[in-house]
């Protein structure tokens, strides 16, 4: 076996493409063996401007990789990622696994049957930023966690037929911070949702487009989320979290490092995307996912907590709409921790 | 009468001895005519200090000024007031009027009657920080508010003899974000609280330390409010205000306008408490003070406007102890908005 | 004697004005005791407005008050500063002095004389941004001091009869810095000025409207010094200490405490002269200077002080003329440090 | 031919490794064909490590790539340069060609001879910061420049035996300064340089530690160069240009996008050196010359430039060790801008 580990890509859309790009010249523990699309002329295209091999079908890409990464439309992620199991292929899959939880744990026990390493794309554990400042969380330096307070604003709302098929706000959008909420802070006992749509085409489809998620952790300390699909401002992703130490607060104010100043005004550009914001992310994500296959270690994202964040975010969807707190009881298991979530009815103390 | 008004001072504690300080050295408007205090050695003692008069009692008081700024214990603070509307005289008093609905409301009442100045002390209606923001948001500068975040955060708690007449987290510390929701956003109409004690010394007196409450606006508009007694690492009063146009971050992270850097780190101090983060306001806030009475204008926070912010912190504290949220209806009157509340049972859509 | 100093101001322009209001409004220790002008039409009319006494003649203000405060032209000050000490009042003048060096060197023999407390307006040297750090710096935190960096640029050139009497640029704009130089590192051997100007009516009078000057201190260190008279976007002052063991970093890059984003861009005001960057400063100079009158303390900023910016700046003037690097020995007196000048012809090594 | 230029590496040092990895995980557009060292047991041991084919001479080098990028110490590289270009492949050199002015002429001479794409290792023209910066200046978002201030500093010296073969200080560290300056203001007819040793390890090999260095422009603006070889607090390098128009101001203060407070102190992490600082800028000059080769482009810093740069720092050399300014003619030639310069003895107006 070479150096770098070949992985085969499956779906090439944004995502897709992105990360395209940084296996072919971000990553160094990994490399583009293939592409694959259900449109074989974008699989073409992409193949020959990328002088990479196409594959007319996923077993083709299969045969031709030894791992794939899954940036396919969110209702073939499960079935792809126990075919490339079954295969014996390691799968890296974009968020979520699915949006039927029966579904999402028959595929995380698929890839444990395999034995294959099974990575989730949440791109925020992969950034130098949040790392940084995560491991410093994670050795004690903030003391006993207090507060924990994060927002995650996008600049402009995806295209409606996006929208259709996202699994409503809270499972789309949320589950970012629900998984960095669990990352930084720790497991989650209580979940309360409020949410309304500032632009009546949300309304019209049920869905909001900002929310605000107040978070109980089991060791006492409360969380806050608000998240907006039209901040129109730029890209928002900025995080406090509060010790008996320390604070720390993540954030990345400008897109680039310089200032320009006009008559009376000082003003720096905004990152308008997840893309401005996270260049090293989503190459790094593939980087970690790739030494993981060399060393044999377990992924930073599982399964499990994909399915973790999934279940939060789907209590935050519950307490939203029917206005009551949610509890949830996270149960230690082998893998990993799970979460049971009964609807709250009495009154808290 | 002279250029400036002659405003008496009651009560010489931490807040009164800072409204000493500004009437005698940081108003242009006003100035220090004499000073009071349930214990006459201490008024004796600033009075020589800062070469006014003195008076033995309250009546004294009122003779020696034009208006009066009361700054005694809370308890007192209505009775003070009314006394000084009949005798004439214009009042700013500390927040809160009182921790009892019907004596605010009646406090209220005896100002109108006497048709005196009657203002309330939220300091950061005067900052300039915070009014040159708020005058761009009442501009319309921003469009449509969709999103309203505030954070208010203490350094270290009182001291617990503070706390037990506080009347409460809410009505102590939220009540300020509660203004200032109101004044760049407008008006309320559910409020839903959670709170938690991080440190047991609240707990075991019925109290908490950290809280998150959440607001919903007439308009549609989300609002989220942090607050915490014990943040540690410095005192926070920060703020978004988004809206469709634009969004506007009110802060004041540095105490210093230098940064020191020694190996590998850049570090700036961190204001400790209101005095170090608001050193204007709080003599803007008598020197505006003073203009209305010398112009004949309203004050820019009526008994009205302190009455609305106590019902909505009430509204926090019923909502945190019941667990639901609180409806509000807010009612247009001549002299302002009232607020009538109910607690919500049925479910939210 | 009342607790404040009631200062006589002398000179109703633009600086006056900034003094008065201080004096009236925003001074702890000193008091406006009365105000003159050679215009008396200009003294009446803002005597009236403050309610303060006004003055007929110098004279007369010299009589109505404990101390004075020169604010009138360049040209004055020396006559002023001299019959005031003759008249056994405190001076505080604004700088220069004077133009000419002998009429400097006697005035301050002659306030010395007198034995009347004599401050000269050099306002940084008051700022709580700078009092802060030069403390850290004094205090040793920095370590040997090894580069200084300062910028001084004005957002809009002064009125061409403004210019006329104004001594030059250096004496009229690097002298700040060259003043802030000798407070933060020491004393100054060589200074070598560069000058261009960029607006040709500065090349028109024979002045010059950016400069670049280059320091050698006594310790070894360098330091560099950037001026302009049109900056354009705001006014800047800003400086870099570094020593062996840190480096102090003095800004104020904003003039309000909060930030404006709309799409893709955040910004903030920029302060626009040195009234919206020192609001705390010239009330401080004064009221420092009342201080020192009540506690016989020497003032911080001495005439002797003001000779040596003087010398240093007329040092710079010769080195932009002659092109040449100007040496400088710095001489040790009772009253302070004084300036012998060489022009170097050697070659350094 | 492939997508991806093959680049051969040759010298394995610091800047050698950090080629390595740029070329085998961070371009696009080439890729690392083989390595060379000196000491072949270097080149074995990282060829093994990432994979790629190790050459046992130079010439060896050449035949298993189509360009090469030189890293070897200083003194190796016009003859290596020169090699290569007979042999018709495409030189990446590092800074600077040659000591040795003749022979770094000779050098521009044969690559242009032999036709073949000749870049120079002037990293910050690579910088997503600068590159954003410059393309605004460039397209006269400023105006006309007026003032250029820049600082370079590292946070601790290079080991003597480097620094024995540096050139000097501002050959090795100014010069950088110089290319900025002329890639973002223009050309230079005057520059006056001032050296310091803080160290008295560098005063005792003839060199300094500490510079300040004042330029002229053909266009009259004015520009100042600090630099360092040991700022402690870490790796600066910042940057302002000021025009009519507009202020440019560069910088990259965090070293990540986190903040950590602690009790009254906001505290970011610097950058400690230039890999820190610019981890893009070493990975898209190779990739930008890669698309050079590719696109039939020139380069954006040619072998000409490199000499202009280089010039200008001997100018600062002649200048610190004369105490003249030294004036340039900038002559406008067919391959790009070559200097004359000349002592100034008369004085300047």
């Amino acid at each position: 076996m070479t150096r770098t580990l070949g992985i085969g890509l499956a779906g090439l859309g944004r995502m897709g493409r992105i990360h395209a790009t940084n296996l072919t010249s971000r990553c160094g523990a990994a490399r583009l063996a293939a592409v694959y699309d259900a449109n074989a002329d974008v699989a073409r295209a992409l193949a020959e401007e990328l002088e990479v091999p196409w594959a007319a079908s996923y077993a083709e890409l299969l045969e031709r990789a030894d791992a794939v990464a899954i940036a396919t439309p969110t209702g073939t992620h499960a079935e792809l990622t126990a075919a490339a199991a079954e295969a014996g292929r390691h799968v890296f899959c974009e968020k979520p696994i699915s949006l039927d939880r029966p579904t999402t744990v028959e595929t995380i026990e698929a890839v444990q049957r395999a034995g294959v390493v099974f990575q989730v794309g949440f791109h925020r554990r992969f950034d130098p930023d949040w790392v940084a400042a995560a491991a410093r969380i994670h050795a004690g330096e903030l003391g006993e966690v207090t507060l924990f307070r994060t927002s995650l604003r996008d600049m402009t709302p995806p295209p409606p037929e996006f929208l259709a098929g996202s699994g409503g706000f809270f499972v789309d959008v949320t589950v970012h911070d629900l998984d960095v909420a669990r990352w930084l802070v720790g497991e989650v006992v209580e979940v309360t949702a409020h949410g309304t749509a500032s632009d009546p085409a949300f309304a019209a489809i049920g869905d909001i487009d900002t929310a605000v998620v107040v978070l109980r952790f089991e060791n006492g300390a409360l969380g806050v989320i608000d998240n907006s699909r039209s901040a129109r401002y730029g890209y928002e992703c900025s995080s406090e979290v509060m010790g008996s130490a320390a604070i720390a607060r993540i954030d990345a104010p400008r897109r680039h490092g310089y200032e320009w100043r006009t008559p009376g005004l000082a003003s720096h550009e905004l990152p308008r995307d997840f893309e401005e914001r996270y260049p090293w992310a989503y190459a790094e994500e593939l980087d970690a996912f790739a030494r993981c296959v060399r060393d044999g270690a377990p992924p930073r994202v599982s399964g499990v907590d994909a399915l973790a964040a999934f279940d939060l975010a789907q209590a935050a969807d519950r307490s939203w709409r029917t206005g009551r707190p949610v509890a949830l009881t996270p149960q230690r298991t082998e893998t990993g921790v799970r979460y049971e979530t009964t609807e709250k009815d009495e009154v808290r103390v």
